[in-house]
């Protein structure tokens, strides 16, 4: 048992910097941080449950009531409850939207999650196509085009469509407006899969014109995992949220006041309580996307730079999501005896962690929230690797 | 936004006795806690996921793969897994077991959160009858005509039985292999909700011949929430856990890896980290449940010594969940001008919290991990404040 003793993480020291690109926007606050320790034990939320109503979302000590409201209207929604995953609230709004067998119209860069939420259900996918290879921009006009396949196929349409705000993938920055215009047209719902947007750049559903929106508390909200948020529309709630009918038949036990799909309380402890902690700075965090985008442009300006290397995507970037491509260090990995993992070991020399250990033609990363001097010093990095193994740097 | 600075518990204060009845197997152990703020931020887990076979239950940095073999061996299962609540567990159990419509049979004693996963599974209810007032003793036997009954109903049988190993209203403990008997004469899989047993008594999924086990991390494992475990034997798992299917039809993408009705990776934090911080401590105290056991039964001749008070449910005791009636320090509320809330306020002057306020006549607690000397103080405590109002302590 000795293993489980002094769990300790190595990629949390201060002297490093962390470009893994799942972890940049769940860094927590020293708010977060200080609160999580209050509340750490099991039910910590629970100490002043209101007796004849209790349910998570109406405890008013801590303001978990308050912070529903404050989050909803923070997304330009009506109604939000924390769940315990993004890809479980998509799973709830599935279902909920839903009969078995109907299709969902999805976008093609959609997070694995996306499909296994749906299969799930019971449902099935429809995928709306990308332009790919080297931009994979999502062709979202095409959205009309598989919904109108999905209604020729089951003279049916489609239980809701669902597009992925910003794509784990090449972290392209896709318009909802025109989703979610074309969706209203059929009466379809719009869910918004916000996992890498909301909470670090401004997302408004009303302006939007979505009917969900779903989103990371752990990926981009500096909360702890696990944390997923699910925000909706006064007429999505309706649908989504219905309140529990069934009955015992011995004892007649019913349970009319919980939440069904949430199966009643949800996040009963320290990660919806470091979501709440974080909030004011994410509040404050989310207006200077400006000034993360400049550094993004800047990093990718920069590390185009080495020879033979891109960033994939669409450009310029909206996102600090990061996908490059590097024929320049993948060759130097073909002669290198540590093969692709010089260049993590390069990297970690230099205090660089977060990127896959392994890769050098095609790695991901993230710089949200690293200083202008921290990217610089991680372009800097790149470009000393990329010349001590010969290649240029333009 | 202030409210959200500085979010403090009152409860979790050392010089505080909490009898909350959902918190005591949920206070976390020193290395849990030391091991939260490690992992607090989100996807801490993630830094060393194996590229060609991401999934959480693979990590070996934290050695997440040795815990989940370790964890279904001490429940005496042969697969292990953390999802995000042990209603969720229940909820997976549920639909992957069961076709539209099915019949689980329940215990009727069972927990809100078993009705609300068999109602989002789309299935039927079929409770087995207690005894009622003041025993609440489940008719165990009655399995099988509950059985019988959806049998006769619907030409099928159940998809599966639950069984609540202790319930949350009484802490009655019931005889598992009697349920597994009788259901595996019919093949019908049994589901042991141990929310209330494993992780603070020994429960071996073998010796009681069950299917499945269901449990609360933030309930009885010394964990944070939200964590839920869901052990299976390997038949079980074979039918619970399949990898998913589903393709995209335009991106021909598929997720074979990853483990559908989990949605793929569960708990990525913080919360698992701290149930295996706290594993091994659990191990060791489980072995201690027949001292758990004495002060219960101490505790319960002590309180039973105030003037029209006993305790509901089956005795001796077989649990630290403890159910008080009493029509004596009912009476005292009538005419106190605090009505009901005066105990409430008399045990907090007492450094005694976790008793819902403004219960008098029926109320919970828990006892579970109290020093002798800490439950004394306890009944001495409620002895004292019945004495003052006038009671008959025998």
């Amino acid at each position: 048992m000795y293993k489980y003793k002094y769990l300790k993480r190595e990629f949390n020291k201060s002297e490093l910097i962390n470009l893994n690109p799942i972890q940049r926007g769940g860094i927590l606050t020293k708010e977060a941080r200080e609160a999580l320790l209050e509340f750490g034990d099991g039910y910590s939320t629970c100490d002043w449950c209101p007796p004849k109503f209790d349910r998570l979302d109406r405890i008013e000590k801590p303001p978990i009531k308050d912070f529903y409201e404050d989050l909803a209207e923070f997304l330009g929604m009506d109604v939000a409850r924390v769940v315990t995953r993004c890809r479980e609230a998509m799973f709830i709004a599935f279902k909920m939207l839903s009969s078995p067998g109907d299709y969902i119209v999805v976008d093609s860069l959609s997070h694995y999650s996306t499909y296994l939420a749906i299969e799930f259900a019971g449902l099935k996918v429809k995928e709306v196509p990308h332009t790919g290879y080297p931009n994979f921009q999502l062709l979202l006009e095409m959205y009309r085009d598989k919904i109108e396949e999905v209604k020729k196929e089951t003279s049916k349409l489609p239980a809701a469509v669902l597009l992925t705000h910003v794509d784990y993938l090449y972290g392209n920055l896709n318009d909802a407006l025109i989703v979610s215009k074309i969706a209203h047209e059929y009466n379809v719902p719009v869910i918004l899969n916000a996992a890498y947007t909301a909470g670090i750049m401004p997302v408004n559903g009303k302006k939007l014109g979505v009917d969900v929106i779903v989103s990371s508390g752990h990926k981009s909200w500096a909360a702890s995992a696990p944390t997923g948020i699910l925000a909706l529309t006064e007429d999505m709630a309706e649908k989504i949220l219905p309140t529990a009918t069934i009955t015992g038949d011995w004892s007649k036990r019913s349970f009319k006041i919980k939440e069904m799909p949430l199966l009643g309380c949800t996040v009963m402890g320290a990660p919806l309580i470091t979501l709440m902690a974080s909030f004011p700075h994410v509040i404050r965090r989310v207006e200077k996307w400006d000034e993360e985008l400049e550094k993004a442009q800047y990093f990718v300006k920069e590390i185009e730079k080495i020879e033979e290397t891109r960033v994939l995507g669409v450009k310029p970037k909206k996102h600090t999501l990061i996908h490059v491509e590097s024929i320049g260090l993948h060759k130097v990995s073909k002669k290198h005896p540590r093969k692709g993992f010089y260049l993590y070991d390069e990297l970690k020399k230099r205090k660089i962690v977060g990127i896959q250990p392994g890769l050098s033609k095609h790695f991901k990363l993230n710089i949200y929230g690293l200083s202008l001097d921290e990217v610089r010093y991680v372009v800097n990095a790149f470009h000393d690797i990329a010349a001590i193994y010969g290649l240029k740097i333009y």
